[in-house]
C-alpha cells in the first residue's frame, strides 16, 4: 500500500529533497501529546454525534494510550514519508487498530487539527510562563523588601538625577512584569478558542457537535468562522509580541545589572554560579547570564518579525507558508521559559553594595532638586528657584564638592532664602523620605508596594 | 532673560544644529490639546492640595483658554528654542499671567508630563480606531448578508478546495477585526493609567494627591512606581503591535481583492472612484487602494520594529532616546485611521460577480471532498474513500471535465457504492448547504453569523 | 583536576541551569572543521615566530588529525562542561598530547578564535551559495530560452498591462539573482579578513606574525584593530541582509508561480514531485515548495532583525550577547542553501501552458498602448492619443470585446488617423516584436539576453 | 479639460479621500530636480533618435528652466489632483509650451520615470553620505592621534579586561565606518544603473537609444530587463541595510559615550553645546545627542523592516505598493546625514579625562593577563599559568588591592617563577606597549594606524 494518503491523484512520488524541505515531523512531533488529546476528544464527539461506534472509540483510546507510551519511551519511529505528527500518529493507530483508525479522520482535516494542537499546546505553555513571571516578581519583591532603605542614585540620561531606594528601583521591574502577566492572560484568552470543526476550510458535511469537543478540551470559546479558524495565526503573533515585551524588560534590567557590576559602579555583585571567567584573562568574572538575556531579546524579536512577515498578504484560507509558524513559536516559548527561570534564580543571587551606591549619590548633586523645592516652599516660583540652584551647582562643581559641602554663607550668596535647615534636605535620606506619596520612592511607599504585590501574587 | 529654563549650569548655548536635532516642537505640538488638559487638572490638584491659590488656578485657566484659542487659530508662535510643546505652552502662559505660570510646574517634570500627554492622546485615538474597526465590520457584514448565497471557490494553497459562500468569506475578516477590536480594548486599558506625579523619576517632595488628578483626567488607574511611570513605553509597542495585526489583516484582504479583480479571476469589481489609471496604458484600471494598504502594512510593521529597537536595553529611568517614540506612534495612528476609513468606504463600493465565481468553482473539482464524504456515509472508511476519489479526479482531469460531468457508469468503476443520488452532492450549492454547523459555510450559518454580529456591533 | 580552565578565581561552580543556558557546544560544534583549520595555522605561525617548537607543532598536527577523524566518525564526546567547540577540542588535544596542547592557546583568545572560525566557515558557505545562485540562474535562462516566443500578459497592479515574452519574465529574475550574486561577492570580501591575533581584545604580548597566519588561511586582508576584530559582527548582518534579498526575490517568484498555477490562471504546472496533496480533499495538488519558500522568507528576515537587535548599543569589545549570532546565521545559511537547491530543480519541472497565457492576453486590452503609440506615430501628441484610446477601450469594454474585435469603422469614430494597418499592432505578437530595444521584451532581445547570461555564467 | 490624464476610461472621478490616500505629491516633490534632469536627457535622446524636433527640445529646455526657477522660488503650485511630481511638472510644462510638452512623455512611463528619479537622487545622497562618513572618520582619527598614549581600561563584558589606548579605541570606530564607506560605495554602484527605457514594464515601440540617455545622465550601466527595471527596489533595501549598519555603529559609540560621561566613570565630558539640562533638576547636564542617535538607530532599522515587508511576495511588475518606498527612504537619508554631521562636530567637542581612565585601569586587575604571559615566557604552559594568576587575583581581591600592590614574597607563593622584574609588566603602560604588533593597542601601532588612515582619507 502506498505510504501517502493523498497520492492517488499523482503521477510521480515526491522527491527526497522535497520531502525534507516540506516535512515537519522533525519539529512538530513535539505536539504529539496535544494531538492525541485533540483526537480523543474528536473521537468522543463523533461517537456522541452518532458517527463513530463505542467499539471504535474504545479501540482508539486503547491505541492512543499505547502510542503515547511508545512516544514517552522513545520507541515511536517517526517517518518523514508521513510528513507530520498528525499522519504519523494516525498511521500508527491504523496499524494497531485497523479501520477504526481510518474512521477517526471523519469530519476533520489536518488544517483544523494542527490549529487545534498548537492552541492546546500554547495554552499550557502560557500558563507555565505566567507562573514563571510571578516567581520572578516574587524574587524582585523580596529584594525590594530587603533593600527598601538602601539609597542609590536614580539616573536619567545615565546622569545622577535624584536619590532613589534600591527597593523602589526593583519594584519598577515588578510593575513591568505585572503588565507582561496581564498581556499573557489576555493573549491566553484568545488562544483558548477552538478551531476544530472547521475541517479543511469550510466545515464538514457531517453533523458534528463542536460544543461537545470544546467542552471536552476545556476551550473557552469556539472559532465562529471556518475560513478564519484554519488561517488565523494572530495568536502566534500576539503571543510573540507579548514575549518580546518580556524580553525587552529583561534586556533593560540586564543592561542595568551589567553596568552596576562594572567595577567603576560596583553597585552589586552576582553570585559566582551565574558567571563565567575568561580563557585568557585570569581575573575576569563576567555577568554572562544578563548578557545572554540581553542578546536573546534579539532572538525573540526576530521571531516576531519573522511571523509577521509570514502572514503578510497571505490569501485565505490555509497556505503551506503557515507551517513556518511552528519553529519560531517553539523557540520563543523555550527561550522565554528558560530565561524567566534562570532570572528568578539569579536575582536571588544578587549582592547589594549599599556603600558604593551611597558614594555615587554624593557624586552627582543628586539633591539639587530638593534645594529647588526648598526654595519654592519659601516662596520662590519654581522656575526662578531652578535657576538659583543651577548657579549654585555650577559653583560647587567648579570647586569639585557637593552642594552639602558648601558653607551656609556660600549658599546664601545664591539666595537669601536659604537657612541652616537647608542641610537636612541636602542629605540623600532626607531626599528619599520626602517623596512620600503613592508611587514615590520613600521607603514607606516601597514597603506599601511590597505588601500590595505580595497580596496580588498570592491571589493569582 | 535667558530663553532656556535650564541653562544656569551651562557655559555655552546649544548649537543650532543640536537644537534642530534634539528639538521636538515640529512634531509634538500635536499634543498641545492634551498637554493643556493635563496642566489644568494638575493646577486644580495643586490647589486642592493647598499648593496653589485659587487666583493662580483662575489665571492659569484663563491663560490656557487663550492659548488654546491661539493654537486653533494658527497664531501660536512655536519656538525651537523652547524645545518642545511643554515649554512652549508654559512660556506662553508665563508671558500672559506671570508668576502663576511659573508655579504650575510645581511637583511635576517634563518626564511625567510628556508620558501623561501621550497617554491622554492615544486613549482618544484608540477610541476612534475602535469605532472605525466597527464601521468596517458593519460594511463587511452587510456585504456578507447580501451575498450569503453566492458560491465561490474556497481556496487552500490558492488551489480550488471546496465551495464556500462569499458571505462566509467576508465574515472571516469580520472575525479578524473582532479580535483586533478586543486587542485595542485591552491595550486601551493599559494606556489609560496615569504617570503624572512621578515627576522626574522619583516622585516629588510636595504633598500631591494623584487620585485627584487621575479622577479629573478620567484615568482608570495610577502608575504605582515613579521610575516605571516615566520610562514605560510598553503601551506604544503594544499598540503598534495591535495596529500591525489590523494592517496584516487588511493586507490579506487587499491581496484577495487584487487577485479577485485581476481579469482571469474577475470575481469582483471596485468602483472607479477607488481606482486610478495609467499615464501610458489607456486601458488600465488599477486597484490602487488595496495595493497601497498592502504596502502601508510595511510602514506600520516598520514602526513596530523601530519602537522595539528603541527600548531594547535602555536603563532606567528616562532617556532622551524616548523622544523618538512619538513620530512612529503618530504615523501609525494616522495610517491606521486613514486606512480603516477608506477601507469601509471601498468595501461598500465592491461589485460581486457571482457568475465568474461559480464558473471557477466548476473548474477545480471543488466537490471532491463531498464525494469522499458520500462514500464514507455509505460505509467506506474515510482514508479509503479519499483514495477512490483521488483516482476519479485523476480520470476526470485527464478528460478535462468535472466530476459531475462523468456518467454514473464511469463513476461506478471507481466504487460500487456510488449511485444516482451522487449528483446532488456534486453541485456547488449542495456542497455549500451540507456544511451546516456552527462556523460552517452553509448560507443558513452565514445568516446566523450576520445576525450575531449585527447584535454585537450594536451593543458595543 | 578542575574541568574549568578559568575557575581558580571562583568560589562556587556554575549551576547546571547556567551551564545549559550559556553553553554553545550544542550548536557551535558545527564549526569544528574550521576551528581545527585555524588552530593548525596558528600553531605553524607560533613556530615560525619562535614561540612553539617543531615537535609541538608535529604533535598538534597529529592530535588534530585524530580529533578530526573522531568527529567525522561521530566518536567525539562533546561536553557541556567545556562550554564550546574551542575548549572541547583543546581539552581533547591536551588529553592526547599533553603540554603541547596547552601551549597552543599562546597568543590568542577564544574571542579572536571564534571570530576567525565563523569567518572561515561563512566564507566557504558563501562560495556554495554563489554557485547555487548561478545554478538557479542557469535553470531560468534555459526556461527563458525555450519560451522566448511565448506571449503572456505582463501585469502591473495584477491588471493586464502589455504583452510580454514569458522568457523575458524569467530573465527579470535572472537579473535579480545577478545582483544577489554581486552582493554575496561584496560581502565575501568583507568576511574574508582575519581577526586572529586580536587575542581577547587588545592584541597579545607575544611577537606574533599575523601576515603568516593570514597567508596560511587564505585571508585576503587582516583586521587592523584588535577591539574591532573581536566585536565586529557586521559581516553577519550584511550577509543576512543579502540573504534576505535572495529570499525576497524568491518570495516574489513563488507568489507568481502560485498565482499562475491557480486554475483560473492555469499559466503553468509544477511537476508532481514538487507538490503534495490533501489529507481530506482528494483532488488537491498544492504548490507546497513555492509556498514554503514564501514562508521561509519570513524566517530569514526574522534572523536579520534578530541580529540587528543583538548588536544595537553594544559597548566594545566582546560581550556574551555575541554568542547569539551563531544560530540565526547557521539557520540562514541552511535555509538559503536548501531553498536555492530545490528551486533550481523545481524550475526545471515547470510546464508552460502557452494557450492559457495567450487567452489571458486577449482578455485585458493588452495592446491599448500599442494603439496609442500608433496614433503618436501618425502625429498625435501622446497625451491626446492616450485619451482617444481610453475612450475606445471603454467602448469595447461595454461590448465585452477586445480592441482588435472592433470593426475599422468603429475605431475610426475615435480618431480619423486610424487605418486598416492598425490591426497588425493590435496582435500580441506584433506588440511583442515592436519592443525591440535593449531591455525590451521582443523575442530577439530575449535571445540576446540569454546569450549574454550564458556567457556570464560560464565566465564566473 | 480634464485634469486626469488617464480618466477617459472612468465613469466617476476619484474621491477626495482616495486622492489624499493615494497621492504622493506631498513628499515626492522633493524629487523635482532629478525629475527635470531625467526629462531633459530623455528629450535630448528622443531628438537624437529622430523622435522629437530640435524646436521641441529647445522649448522643453526653456520651459523646464522656468519651472526649476519657480520651484526654487517656492512659486510652484503643486496639485494633489495631479497625483505626483511627474504629472505636476509635465502639466506645468504643457501649460507653458503646449504640444511639445505632451510629446515629452513619448517612449516612457511614470513607472520607469520614478525609478530613474529616485536612483538619480539617491546616487547624489550616497555621495554626500560618503563624504560625511569620512569627515567623521577624520574627527575620530584626530582624537586617536591626540590620545594615542592615554591608557584606559579595555572592557569585555563591561568588566575590566586589559589596558588599551584611548586612541586605539577610537580607531575601532574608524574601522567600522571604513566598512560602512565600502558598503555605501558598493551600493552606489548598483544604484547607478538606468531603468529609463523600460517604459511601463515591457519597453516601448519607439526606437529609443538607452545608451544615449545613460551617457547624458552619467549612469554606469543600464538595467537589462524592463520588467526588473520598474519593479526592482533592491537598491532601497540594500541602502537602508547599509544605513542601519552605520546607525548601529553610532549606537554603539553613543552607548559608550553615555556610560563614559556618567559620573562614576567620568572618562569624558561632552561640550555644553551638545548637551541639554532638565526642567526640574538644576544640576543635570545630559548627553542628549548620543542618546538621540541611539534612539534614532531604531528609526532607520524600522524603515529597513518596513521596506522589506513592502517587497515581500510582490508579483511583477510595478504595483502601487511601491509608492511606499519613498518616505522611509527619504527619512533614512535625512536621519543619516543629520546624524553623521552632528556626530563629527560632537566628537571634536569631547574632552578626555586621562586620570579617571587610569584610575579605572587600576581597579580591575587589568594586567592579570600580562602576569600570565610573563609566566609562560618563563616556561609554564599557558593553561597552568592562567590558573596560577587566577588564584593570585582571588587573593589580591580579598585584600582589596591590585596585583601590583602585592609584595614579591606574596606573589612568589603562587609561583616560584616570579621575580622582581614582574612589576614592570604589571603597569598599565608596560601592558600597553607590550601589545606591539599589527592591530595591537601599543601607542606605536596606534600612530601607525593614524598615519594609514590619514593617507586613505586623503586618497579617496
Amino acid at each position: 500500500m502506498n505510504n501517502k494518503t493523498w497520492s492517488g491523484r499523482f503521477n510521480e512520488p515526491v522527491s527526497e529533497l522535497v520531502k525534507q524541505y516540506t516535512g515537519s515531523i522533525d519539529f512538530d512531533q513535539r505536539l504529539a501529546k496535544w494531538d492525541i488529546q485533540g483526537s480523543l476528544a474528536h473521537a468522543q464527539m463523533l461517537h456522541e454525534a452518532g458517527l463513530l461506534s463505542a467499539e471504535d472509540v474504545a479501540a482508539i483510546k486503547q491505541g492512543m494510550a499505547e502510542i503515547e507510551a511508545e512516544i514517552k519511551a522513545g520507541q515511536m519511529a517517526w517517518s518523514l514519508d508521513l510528513e507530520d505528527v498528525h499522519m504519523n500518529i494516525e498511521r500508527r493507530l491504523t496499524d494497531k487498530i485497523g479501520d477504526a483508525g481510518k474512521r477517526l479522520h471523519t469530519g476533520r482535516s489536518r488544517n483544523d487539527q494542527v490549529a487545534t494542537d498548537i492552541r492546546l499546546w500554547l495554552r499550557d505553555e502560557i500558563s507555565t510562563i505566567q507562573n514563571l513571571i510571578q516567581a520572578l516578581q516574587a524574587a524582585l519583591v523580596d529584594l525590594a523588601d530587603a533593600n527598601a532603605d538602601v539609597v542609590m542614585p536614580g539616573f536619567t540620561h545615565l546622569q545622577v538625577a535624584q536619590p532613589v531606594s534600591f527597593g523602589h528601583h526593583m519594584l519598577a521591574y515588578v510593575e513591568m512584569l505585572g503588565r507582561d502577566f496581564e498581556r499573557m492572560a489576555d493573549c491566553r484568552g484568545r488562544v483558548n478558542r477552538m478551531p476544530l470543526g472547521a475541517a479543511a476550510l469550510a466545515g464538514t458535511t457531517y453533523p458534528i457537535q463542536r460544543e461537545t469537543t470544546a467542552h471536552l478540551l476545556g476551550f473557552e470559546a469556539i472559532c465562529q468562522n471556518s475560513l478564519d479558524a484554519v488561517s488565523d495565526r494572530d495568536f502566534a503573533i500576539e503571543f510573540t509580541a507579548a514575549a518580546s515585551l518580556v524580553m525587552l524588560h529583561l534586556s533593560r534590567l540586564s543592561e542595568e545589572l551589567i553596568v552596576w557590576m562594572s567595577p567603576r559602579f560596583g553597585f552589586i555583585d552576582i553570585a559566582d554560579r551565574f558567571c563565567t571567567g575568561s580563557s585568557i584573562m585570569p581575573q575576569k568574572k563576567n555577568p554572562d547570564v544578563p548578557e545572554l538575556v540581553r542578546g536573546k531579546s534579539g532572538r525573540v524579536i526576530g521571531h516576531l518579525m519573522g511571523l509577521i512577515t509570514l502572514m503578510k498578504s497571505q490569501p485565505l484560507a490555509y497556505n503551506k507558508d503557515n507551517q513556518e509558524d511552528k519553529e519560531p513559536l517553539f523557540d520563543t516559548v523555550d527561550t522565554l521559559i528558560d530565561t524567566l527561570r534562570i532570572y528568578a534564580d539569579m536575582m536571588r543571587g544578587v549582592t547589594v553594595k549599599p556603600e558604593n551606591m551611597r558614594a555615587a549619590v554624593l557624586q552627582g548633586f543628586a539633591t539639587a532638586t530638593d534645594l529647588a523645592d526648598y526654595l519654592v516652599k519659601k516662596g520662590l516660583p519654581f522656575r526662578d528657584s531652578h535657576e538659583v540652584v543651577a548657579l549654585a551647582v555650577r559653583h560647587a562643581d567648579s570647586l569639585n564638592v557637593d552642594l552639602s559641602d558648601l558653607p551656609l554663607q556660600a549658599l546664601q550668596t545664591f539666595s537669601g532664602l536659604i537657612d541652616a535647615d537647608v542641610y537636612e534636605v541636602l542629605t540623600p535620606e532626607g531626599s528619599l523620605n520626602a517623596r512620600n506619596h503613592l508611587g514615590g520612592t520613600a521607603p514607606a511607599q516601597v514597603r506599601a508596594q511590597v505588601a500590595r504585590w505580595r497580596q496580588l501574587l498570592q491571589a493569582q
